[in-house]
C-alpha cells in the first residue's frame, strides 16, 4: 500500500460518475449503506438522479475497482464487506496524449507480425490477443444453423450470392441496425470477408497512394498496416482515453493538411475502449461533410456495450453519403466465420466492384449459416450473455490492475468492447515488459504497435475478454509484478 | 451446307492430329471401318500408333465435331452412320493474334461488370458465365462434411486457424501436387478466398502502381481487373489458340520493356482453353529466370484435363522460387466455398503478410469443410466424373457450332477446362450478338472483354460446362442463326 503514496496523477477536473462514486462510497463510510446492501439498478439510479445510465455505469465499475461494491450475476451490485481502502484508489484514467499532427509514412506491418505472431499460443494468456475467448460464442448453435443451411442449398445459389451478398443476410443486417436508432437500406450493404477486407476496400476506394488518412492516436494497428499497404501517409490526431478524437485538434488537422479520409473508431476505439458521445459523432460527420472528406467507420465493437442501449454509430448522422461504415460478426457471434460488411453510401457501388474485383465474393457457408442462424437464432439472448460476461471481467481486470500494478499506472474504463489501456509509468518499457510476460507465457500487446512512431512505450493494451477461470486476474499479478520490478530499476 | 463454300480459313500446316483425323476419315469412307464400330481406346490408339494421348483425344474430338464418331459413355468412341459430311468439316481453329505489344493503362471493369452482372440471371443460358453448372458439384456431401467438420470444431481453432491457414487442408493440396509430378512444401502455401484473392495478392507482392506487367492476349478480364485496381499497366503478349503464351513474342517483349511481373495461364487459359505443352513451360519459366521476372501462375483450370493425366503448372519447373503459383476449388469441387491458395516460392512470406493485413484469413467453416471432405470423400472420383462430363459437353458443343455458326467460323478445341473461344467472320460484331442473344434469354462473353484494347471484336468465349438436358446446343443452335444473319448483313 505504501508504493501508492509516490503515485503520479495529473490532476483533472472531477467528472460526474466520479462524483457520484465518492457520494456513494460516503454513504459506505459513513454507515448509511452497510455490507450486503443492494444498490439501486443502473436504469433506476439514472432515473433518480437525472443522470445517463452510462454515468451511474461507470460509477458502479468505479466503485468495484475500489472494492467497495461487487456485482451478482443477473442479481445487481452489492455493498462489499470490504476495510474501504479509500488510500487505494483505481488507477486513474490515463490523460489525453497529443501526437505532432505530422504526416507519417507508415511501416509497421513486420513488427505487427513479430509481435502478434506469438499471441496465437493457445499455451499463453492471452492478455495480449486481439480476440476475446472463443469459448464465449455459441459456436455449436452455429454449426447446426451452418448444417442446416447447406444441407438445403439451392446450388444455383453458388453462382448467384456473389456480391453484394446474400440477400436474407443482408436484411438481417439492415434490421440490426434499427436498434442503433436509424434505418440502413439494405441494397447499401455489400458483404466482405470480415470487417478487415471491409475496411481495406473502403480505404481503397477513397484513396490513392500517397494520400493523408487521419487516424487516431494510439491507433488500431490494423489501420496502419492498411496504410502501408496501400502507400497512404498517416496524420494522427489527439483522441481522449474517454471520448474518442479530439474535435478541435481534428478541426486543426484538416486546416493544416490535405487529408482525403479519415479512418476512425467512435465506439469502444480499439486500443483505448473510448466512446464519443453522440453530440461529437454528430459534429464529427457534420466537420467531414463540410469538407467533403470520407469518414471510414471502423464499428466492430459497437454491439458489446455495458450501458443500457447501442450507441449509434456516426454513420447514424450521415446525411451526405459520405460515411462508409464497416463491422461484422467476427466479435459479437462467429470468430473464423469471416463475414464482414461495408455501408458504405455514395461509394456503396464501387465498394461492390472493388470485392468483386479482389476476392469475388464472401464464402457462402458462413454466409448462409448466418442468415440462417439470425433468423431463428437468439442472437440477441447471446450478446445479453455476452456483453455480462466481458462487463464482469473488466471489472475484476480493473481491480487486479489497481491492486498490482506500479503506482502511477493509469488504465481507461471503457464502457464496451473487451480491450483497455493502461499507461504504465515513464520508465517502464513496454516492450520489455512484454518479452518479460512472454518468459511467464503471457502474451501482451505493447503501446508501440498502436501508433506510426513507436510512441506509447510505457503503454500496453490489454484484452479483458477471456474471463475463463481467473486465469487473466494471475497473470495481471504476475504482469503487474514485472511492471514493478520495471519501475524501480 | 451450300453456305461452307464461301468459308474463308487461312491455310496452316496440317497438325498430327489432323492427319490422325484424316486417316480413320479415310478408313471410314472406304469401309474398313462401319457404322457401330469401337475405335480403339485412346491409350491404345497412342500406343500403337506412337503419338500422345492428347494428339489422339484431338483427332477424336475432330473427328465428333464432324459426326464421323461419336462418344458413348463410358464406354469409348464409335462409327457413327453419318452420311461422311467431308464438305462440312469443323471449324477450324482460330490463328494466333498478334498484339500490338505496346504498354497499355487498363480501364475494363465498368464494362466487366456491366456485361457479366447479366450472366447471373438463372434463367438465361449461361454461354457468356464464368461458371460451370454448378448441378456437377457434389454439395450434399460437402455439405455433410462441413457439418461434421463444424461440429467437432475445437472452439480454439476460430483463432488459431488464421493465414496460412488450415495446416491439414494445406497438406491435402500439397499432396495432390504430387500427381502432377512435383513435390510443394505446405509451409509455401498461404489459404486465400479463392483463387482470385490468392492472384490479387501475388500481384501486390510483386509489383507496384505503374508497372508493367505482361498478360496473355485474348487475357482472362479478372487479371485486367486485377491490373486497374493497382494502377498496374499491361503488355499483351502473342498466345497461341492451342499452345498457349508465344515464348519468342515474349522473349521480344522482354527485351523492349522493363517487364515487372508476367500473369499466365499455362494450362487451359481463360478463353482460348490453350494448353503449354511441357516443353514450353520449362523455356518460359527459364526465360523469366534469367530476368528475375515473376511469374504468376493462374491454374485453376489444372485439375479439369481431359488427356491422360493432370498437365503439370509451371510451378513444377521452378527452382528460382519466381514462380506464384495460384489455383482454387471453386472450379474443381466447391463454388462458392472460396478456398483458393497461394504457393508463392520465395514471395511466400510477404504473400501470407498481405493476406493477414488485408482480410486476415479464409472463412474456418470452408477450410474445415474442405479439409474433411479432402481426407474421407472421394475427390478424385467427383473429378473423373467432371472431366468426363466436360469432355462430353465439349464434343457436343463443337458440333453444333460447326453445324449452326456461319461458315468462316473458328473454334478451339481445348484439351481441358470448359471454355472454348470462337473467331466469327470479320462482319459480325460480337457485342451487337451479345445484344441479340440477351433477347433470346442466352448470355454470351464478347471478346472485348478479353484484351485492354477492346480487340476481339468478333470473337466469343463460350462456357460449354453446363452440360444439362441439350439447353447449350439448342442455345448455340440459335446464336449460330443470330451470327449468319448478322454475317450476311
Amino acid at each position: 500500500m505504501s508504493k501508492k503514496a509516490d503515485q503520479i496523477v495529473v490532476p483533472a477536473r472531477p467528472k460526474r460518475y466520479e462524483a457520484l462514486a465518492d457520494e456513494i462510497a460516503e454513504a459506505i463510510r459513513s454507515g448509511a449503506l452497510r455490507a450486503g446492501d443492494r444498490l439501486p439498478s443502473v436504469r433506476q439510479a439514472s432515473a433518480d438522479r437525472r443522470v445517463s445510465p452510462s454515468t451511474v455505469f461507470e460509477a458502479y465499475y468505479l466503485l468495484e475497482a475500489r472494492g467497495l461494491i461487487a456485482a451478482r450475476p443477473r442479481s445487481g451490485y452489492y455493498v462489499t464487506g470490504a476495510s474501504l481502502p479509500t488510500t487505494a484508489p483505481a488507477a486513474a484514467a490515463p490523460v489525453l496524449a497529443q501526437p505532432p499532427g505530422e504526416v507519417q509514412a507508415v511501416a509497421v506491418a513486420e513488427r505487427v507480425q513479430q509481435l502478434l505472431g506469438q499471441t496465437r499460443d493457445r499455451d499463453l494468456v492471452p492478455l495480449g490477443s486481439a480476440f476475446p475467448s472463443p469459448e464465449l460464442f455459441p459456436l455449436p448453435t452455429l454449426a447446426r444453423a451452418l448444417g442446416r443451411a447447406m444441407r438445403a442449398l439451392d446450388p444455383w445459389r453458388t453462382v448467384e450470392d456473389l456480391s453484394p451478398g446474400n440477400e436474407t443476410l443482408r436484411r438481417q443486417i439492415a434490421i440490426r441496425y434499427i436498434a442503433a436508432g436509424f434505418g440502413l437500406d439494405p441494397a447499401e450493404l455489400v458483404i466482405c470477408n470480415g470487417a478487415m477486407e471491409a475496411l481495406n476496400l473502403c480505404l481503397e476506394v477513397v484513396a490513392r497512394p500517397g494520400d493523408l488518412v487521419v487516424v487516431e492516436s494510439p491507433c488500431f494497428y490494423g489501420a496502419l498496416q492498411a496504410l502501408e499497404r496501400l502507400g497512404l501517409r498517416a496524420v494522427e490526431v489527439a483522441t481522449d482515453p474517454r471520448t474518442g478524437v479530439d474535435l478541435g485538434s481534428l478541426a486543426e488537422l484538416l486546416q493544416r493538411h490535405p487529408v482525403k479520409a479519415c479512418w476512425l473508431m467512435p465506439n469502444f476505439q480499439n486500443p483505448l475502449g473510448s466512446l464519443m458521445p453522440i453530440d461529437n459523432k454528430r459534429r464529427l460527420v457534420a466537420l467531414l461533410a463540410a469538407r467533403g472528406i470520407p469518414l471510414i467507420e471502423d464499428d466492430v465493437y459497437g454491439e458489446l456495450y455495458f450501458g443500457a442501449s447501442r450507441p449509434p454509430p456516426a454513420k447514424a448522422f450521415d446525411e451526405a453519403g459520405l460515411v462508409l461504415h464497416c463491422s461484422s460478426f467476427s466479435k459479437t457471434l462467429a470468430p473464423g466465420y469471416r463475414i464482414g460488411w461495408a455501408a458504405a453510401g455514395r461509394f456503396a457501388a464501387e465498394v461492390g466492384r472493388r470485392k468483386l474485383m479482389s476476392s469475388l465474393s464472401a464464402a457462402l457457408p458462413s454466409q448462409e449459416g448466418l442468415a440462417e442462424y439470425l433468423q431463428h437464432g437468439s442472437y440477441d439472448r447471446h450478446l445479453r450473455q455476452l456483453r455480462r460476461s466481458l462487463a464482469d471481467s473488466l471489472a475484476r481486470s480493473l481491480r487486479a490492475i489497481a491492486k498490482h500494478f506500479p503506482p502511477g499506472t493509469r488504465v481507461t474504463r471503457p464502457e464496451g468492447g473487451y480491450f483497455c489501456w493502461v499507461e504504465l509509468p515513464p520508465q517502464v518499457d513496454a516492450l520489455q515488459l512484454h518479452r518479460l510476460a512472454l518468459s511467464h507465457r503471457i502474451s501482451l500487446a505493447p503501446g508501440a504497435l498502436f501508433s506510426a512512431d513507436q510512441r506509447y512505450r510505457n503503454h500496453l493494451r490489454i484484452n479483458y475478454g477471456h474471463p475463463q477461470a481467473g486465469r487473466s486476474e494471475a497473470a495481471l499479478k504476475t504482469v503487474g509484478q514485472l511492471a514493478c520490478s520495471l519501475a524501480r530499476t
